[in-house]
């Protein structure tokens, strides 16, 4: 069994994360930090885990040693943070958006300079479908965002097999647990319920993450959804030359035989057939999907997954299954449930 | 046309009656007050009547003369501004709870002591089917609570008939538009979406309402429902011989006849048997049921509304429409919308 | 007053009309058919309409004369019936898809060959932000899908003005509503909660409307969204030269300066910058917005109405009223809700 | 390993079923039924299993011999089909409602006198609070109704401390799964969403296993709600003698002390106060609180649990652990989500 610890655990996807790792074999929690909720239980914060844990919540400054550091701390706050603490733990996995980009990247989509340039080039992208054999030596991984790893997975057998041309138009929807706690009037309930707010039309910062690991000139538009969890997005494509159905198949078959967490939800028939998040609630699994239409031009590729969970907590305990040799199902075996 | 203010405007309620105000044959709003938005439009806090009408809120110390004043203020913040701004209007008409009850009352289910109480005894009841011959002379009206019209109308027809015993379980569900903006952390969409949440279990405020109405003794649960508006009661009552379900229908029907605004939805077939708010948005109708079993001995009366029409802005437009003399129906004949 | 009747008024859109009508000041409705429910109140149907009318759903074959005849049919159906009844009033309107394209359209799009092909070309488009002085005159009109007006109402003034290249991808989202009573496994309320569902991921019918009446190359994808009411689209669009947002909003007010029913939704601040379909549930209203990216290339337009009215039975109703010559507003002043 | 069965698998009980066994460690599932779906995918069914399983659908006539047989098929049915069928395994668990009652209450409940009455007697309860040791033994398994579970397990403190009363009020509410696929015009998304459906007003199946269980006198309402999953119970009782919180807790401590799958949920602050559905989704968990008016004579008794998996496949898997002497914990870990 090794050590975690989780900074900034009050919040949704350190919830999550908790979760996750308490039904983990190899893993025992040891430390969970909030400063907001320093000293009450961790199920205070986290009701579906009462009775799962008497962790409490301490202060990041009262951290101690562990095996794996994960931090679940917004952006912008993290990458102040880090540094100081990230000697806690041989391995660190950061879920923020602090250590995703490069320096110039992260100025020019979070408005704002890096406050620890020099650890930039330390992280690995923990998306073990792009990265797995340097995962496994990793000792600092970075977690992309639950748009992006969506995204990225839903376009990279199109970017690797060089069916459709480089510029793609992707439109992105979320839950509103993406936006944490705490969101404000914006986030209240009377406000949010049944709204499909476009928050971001012609632009969104995961664009720069889903660019650099794909190749692809990607455009991003985003809407917030009625849903609490879950992302979904369809991204527009021309092909280069005319592609078949069967050519998609192929390419995506290829891409993801054996991974075990990206399932090919392409059918003909039935109500289920393309990615939907309904069906994927704290569950790991990516979903993707594809179409085409009738003369081959245009391509459609969709996925979907949990934003907390493949889109976050699940993903970096994917990372940390991998970094330790361990089958990266451990942990991660919840399917999903329907109807929900 | 008479000029009316609306005090507190900016709230759920307030927008509301503004909705209602805009659109009635003999009035125009001339103020609406809003400390927090002063300056601002109105329809920057009520993004439906974007295009509708170019008030701007001014605070409350701002506010001039008028005809009709409404105060859609929260409770306790009330009794302290309206002795100061009564008498800007001739007519007064209060959406908060803070002149529904005697002193007593007042300070038993709301802790604190009135701030006002030698004007408790002016203010008329605002509830037409209970109280408008009075309200046709009334200068200062008190709209009841939104649970509490529920119940009185379900109950009211049980309670002059005779037909059932004094004690009488009510059991309330309310969307999250009747805890105003601001909620907080409760509030959040996340928090909220989904919950059935208990906030009541044995008692519940408008119970000295409903009880100083109809006489019975009343003991009420309420929970949160994922819904945003609408209100619905479940009233468990017991008869005192045996009933029939027409000895019920004959009840509701002679203290309804001629009521223009509630319905008496009691049908043994379709899916639409008994009240239910989601017929029931932005409508003014408060539509009331009942069913008795086998043997005659257990009857529920139920009712539905929307929280903020006829259980709020409504009603008190229809206080408005008594005192003038006007019909009735004046800016209330939305029906409601299916499905939504 | 003239005599309205309606043809397949059990359904939502039906259902909807009703509901405009009954309120209309210059409208009596005469008549509704409905196979399936003839002899039933027309309010056993649509459950908002209790207490508001005792019409009684008839059969198509027993409809008599009147003045104007709406059709609310299902498409396919509606091309077979429709010639056969014509004759019963002087002004037709049609809100099925079967009179809006042309013969070689229809049978590419709808996959079977028209029925009624000599009637095509004498409807008028029932849009009157396209074809308001064609209507002033027109004795038979089409109104067109839900989301082929919001695509259109978004991208007019981007077509008009010029501003950007034809080539336009379009990204639909559409309430239950929209797949009208009787979808059957699929519209379960277990399959249906929570889903989105892309139910055509690179083209939908609706793209033949956009593109006849917008002049643009248009592809469209189209999403089912938990909501029950409600259309939302964003247009990804390229511009010509790089715009700003300054020019975007001249482009808009010259197009929609004295429109009625478009408005123009496009803020920098506050929570409800963008069009969306919450705030316009049964309202004729559609909002319309707009985006740049920050080198003027990248143009986004967005729209959202309420598929059942501005998307259905509103615009057949403002087309009525400008065949009429009255206020384009009568039976139409309702604002929307807001929260809901 | 045993080898279980699921006859009637293509079912949202089924599938839940088939998600639960699919992941315990003692069991392989072999076998599942469904008449309309033979030959099919069980995934197909059920889309978060894609990936899963292999399994498909056969006839109930086909099914071969297994060690666990379970009937997940609906009431009335399931008493024709399995007399015929039992001798394929050792032990047969019931889902349906068939093997609840007795003959009488069967009758007078289900309106149909009972097609294998001989059987009935043979049947244990499936509710590990009420009858673990006879579960140990048991050779026929009878899983209670969701509501039925949820009010027992809120009432059995009370009722075995005497603290109130015999009789009780119950006001059930429940998701629109409860009511399996195919529920019709009533069960579409359109209607269903966003309403708060009375469907059993006075009187309600689940009463007769209640009272048999608690030995309480009770009465339920239900209502349907907008959520897919969940069910939660308000039961309003009176005390024998004035009581308090702290009496209250001492026996529900008392009787769940070494519960593994009930926790007690009443706390003072904080957002999750008492029981709520919304936090157990696919979980094994019934919560149940409770809380007391000032004077101590009204108590209310709340549970909530997942109708799916507490309230039926959870529950026949607890009691399959029981009685084969594993963990009871086996295959149901699952903690819940939230925010979800």
């Amino acid at each position: 069994m090794i050590r975690a610890a989780i900074v900034g655990a009050s919040g949704y996807i350190g919830g999550e994360l908790l979760r996750i790792l308490l039904g983990h074999p190899e893993v025992t929690v040891t430390q969970v930090t909030s400063e907001r909720m320093a000293g009450r239980l961790a199920s205070s914060a986290h009701p579906n885990l009462r009775g799962r844990t008497q962790l409490r919540f301490r202060r990041a400054e009262e951290l101690g040693d562990c095996d794996a550091l994960f931090f679940t701390t917004p952006h912008r706050l993290t990458m102040g943070l880090l540094p100081g603490l990230a000697a806690r733990a041989g391995l660190v996995i950061d879920l923020s958006a602090d250590f995703r980009l490069d320096v110039d990247a992260y100025q020019r989509y979070y408005g704002t300079p890096h406050a620890a340039p020099e650890l930039l080039t330390e992280f690995t992208v923990g998306c073990p479908e792009l990265a797995r054999d340097r995962l496994r030596q990793a000792d600092r991984v970075s977690v992309p965002g639950c748009t992006a790893t969506a995204a990225i997975l839903a376009l990279l057998p199109l970017a690797r097999s060089g069916l459709t041309a480089a510029d793609v138009q992707v439109d992105a929807r979320t839950g509103s647990s993406g936006a944490g706690r705490g969101d404000g009037a914006a986030g209240a309930h009377a406000e949010r319920s049944g709204a499909m707010r476009v928050f971001a039309p012609v632009t969104h910062r995961h664009e720069a993450e889903i660019a650099r690991h794909t190749g692809l000139e990607v455009r991003m538009s985003a809407t917030g959804t009625p849903a609490t969890r879950g992302a979904q997005v369809i991204c527009h494509a021309r092909a280069r030359c005319p592609v078949s159905e069967h050519d998609l198949r192929r390419a995506y078959r290829q891409q993801y035989a054996s991974e075990p967490f990206v399932r090919i939800i392409a059918e003909r028939r039935g109500i289920h057939r393309l990615p939907d998040p309904k069906t994927l609630l704290g569950s790991n699994y990516c979903d993707v999907g594809f179409a085409v239409d009738g003369d081959g031009t245009r391509v459609a590729a969709i996925a979907a997954l949990d934003n907390l969970v493949k889109g976050g907590a699940g993903a970096a305990v994917q990372c940390l299954n991998i970094r330790m040799g361990w089958p990266e199902q451990f942990g991660l075996d919840f399917p999903g449930l329907h109807p929900v």
